[in-house]
């Protein structure tokens, strides 16, 4: 390649993206913006780089004939990964930015289950003093199913609670705070004697409703399931079954098979399910940006990108 | 003293301590329950320690001639503080097993806070998707009335989450997680920028309402309030017209003046107040035993107690 580099950037918030990578001043790159699809493709013809919102950028693949590298926005790629895509440059996601988030969402929420918050908050509204003695974390068991940098993160704040912590991964064992990890065939293994699972896996092939009947008949009745991977990996009917059976004590989701979830869903219907809309971690730009500042620093050099996607593994 | 010690166990949950004492199998040690005050005076004359509830121990005191030591149940011990009553004796305290318990309700409420957990579970009742950006601890700034074992673990937990953590203290310095102490006079400056204040003072004569008009009017207007210490701490009717007038965000409380908050009180009807009744950190009895097992050991060994109240400063 040769410099100047020509960056494309495609992103909802653009213009601040190209703030902040100005401010950087980041040497033989020049920042390209468009307002709309047309003006990306004009403006974008002769970009080599890219950086934004993966559905941004999928339409734009076939029209950008210098593409080298991608630098995705989000942690999940999946609208790049059509198996009808090119794939014919780098493409890198974005990682080690989500756990701290993450985990103020996971652990938000599990101290909210422990701590009756919306029980005793009801009880107030009801102008009802409730003594009842609360739960607490220390002690419980943690199921990771995904142990990345999100998942190691989330076992951090769990060991800092006095959690224990098990993870599920294809093979993977790098997180030092996770204290046994199973793969393969083990999950029922996994499953057993959880208080709380935790989806923190991209949605890929491989991890499509590994959220079934089967694991979820495999958790104690008094189990909580988080999902803050991919809606892809849970069988949303067998959740549904699961919580209205008492066979789980709740469940807490901010992804779904279909975003945003419809209004008709059964799950707007089903108790002691909790529903947020895709915002337990929101991307940051300055952080994102940090990202795309030390990979192109690394292309500069000539060096290996960080966080490639591997379009077959798909994360 | 002589062996055996003969230790009267005041608790309401004093066949579980008898158990677990029994269970440590502690030296020279006789145990003596009661299932009334009546049976307490009559058995527990020729005790020399007592282990319980303040509030319990209180009416017995004047019927112990041979008193040495109380190893108190809870963290405040106001009952025993009563200038009327004798001080002949050693006064140690629980400190050190609620830290975690603590961090658990202050953390839950302020990513509770962050997270609008209960306006999200609200939107959902309602049908209604809400896709607001959630706020985010890291970068807040936690200031802590009174930094005992208690404010450090919350020090500790602050860090966690990217907080950075100043506190108020009478004169000590001694938790290295926080980034600026403050003393005396320095109130309102401590107060300034502060996202959110917790109080975890102890209820005494020197922190009787500390949290008064001028500190909340020195807060900024989006803090949040959380007590966790004392209601003696806190001017309630300043904090009411606080909140009422939109100058301080919310308030947190598990405790008041008067426990349980009677059912005429205005913080009933205060906006943007959560109330819970002093629940924040029940007493483990397996940790409060270990505590009871730990001093007792050290009394064997003729050394100094931990945990020694000093009935002047109140602590």
């Amino acid at each position: 390649m040769t410099l100047p580099h020509r960056l494309l950037i495609l992103s909802e918030q653009a213009q601040e993206y190209e703030h902040l990578l100005a401010e950087a001043s980041l040497p033989g790159l020049a920042l390209v913006t468009a307002g709309t699809p047309q003006e990306a493709l004009a403006r974008g013809a002769d970009c080599d780089l890219v950086f934004g919102e993966p559905a941004l950028i999928k339409d734009l693949l076939a029209g950008l004939p210098n593409l080298h590298w991608v630098q995705a926005t989000w942690a999940g790629v999946e609208p790049l990964l059509d198996p009808a895509l090119r794939r014919d440059y780098v493409l890198t996601n974005a990682r080690g930015i989500f756990g701290g988030l993450m985990s103020e969402y996971v652990f938000g929420y599990l101290l909210a289950h422990e701590r009756a918050i919306l029980a005793r908050a009801a009880a107030q509204q009801a102008g009802r003093r409730d003594p009842s003695e609360p739960g607490s974390l220390r002690g419980k068991l943690l199921g990771l199913l995904g142990v990345g940098s999100i998942g190691c993160a989330l076992a951090g704040t769990a060991l800092h609670f006095g959690m224990r912590v098990r993870g599920y991964t294809r093979s993977s064992e790098s997180c030092l705070d996770v204290e046994r990890y199973f793969h393969g065939a083990d999950l029922a293994a996994f499953a057993e004697g959880l208080d709380y699972l935790v989806n923190t896996l991209p949605g890929t092939a491989a991890t499509r409703h590994i959220v079934d009947s089967a694991l979820l008949a495999a958790l104690p009745d008094q189990a909580v399931f988080v999902n803050v991977g991919r809606g892809s990996a849970v069988d949303e009917a067998a959740l549904e079954t699961a919580l209205r059976s008492g066979k789980l004590a709740g469940a807490v989701l901010d992804v779904f098979e279909q975003e945003p979830l419809p209004p008709g869903h059964p799950f707007w219907r089903t108790p002691n399910l909790i529903l947020t809309a895709h915002i337990a971690a929101p991307t940051i730009p300055a952080d994102m940006a940090g990202v795309f500042v030390e990979n192109y620093r690394l292309l500069l050099e000539g060096k290996e990108l960080k966080y490639r996607v591997d379009f077959e593994r798909g994360y």
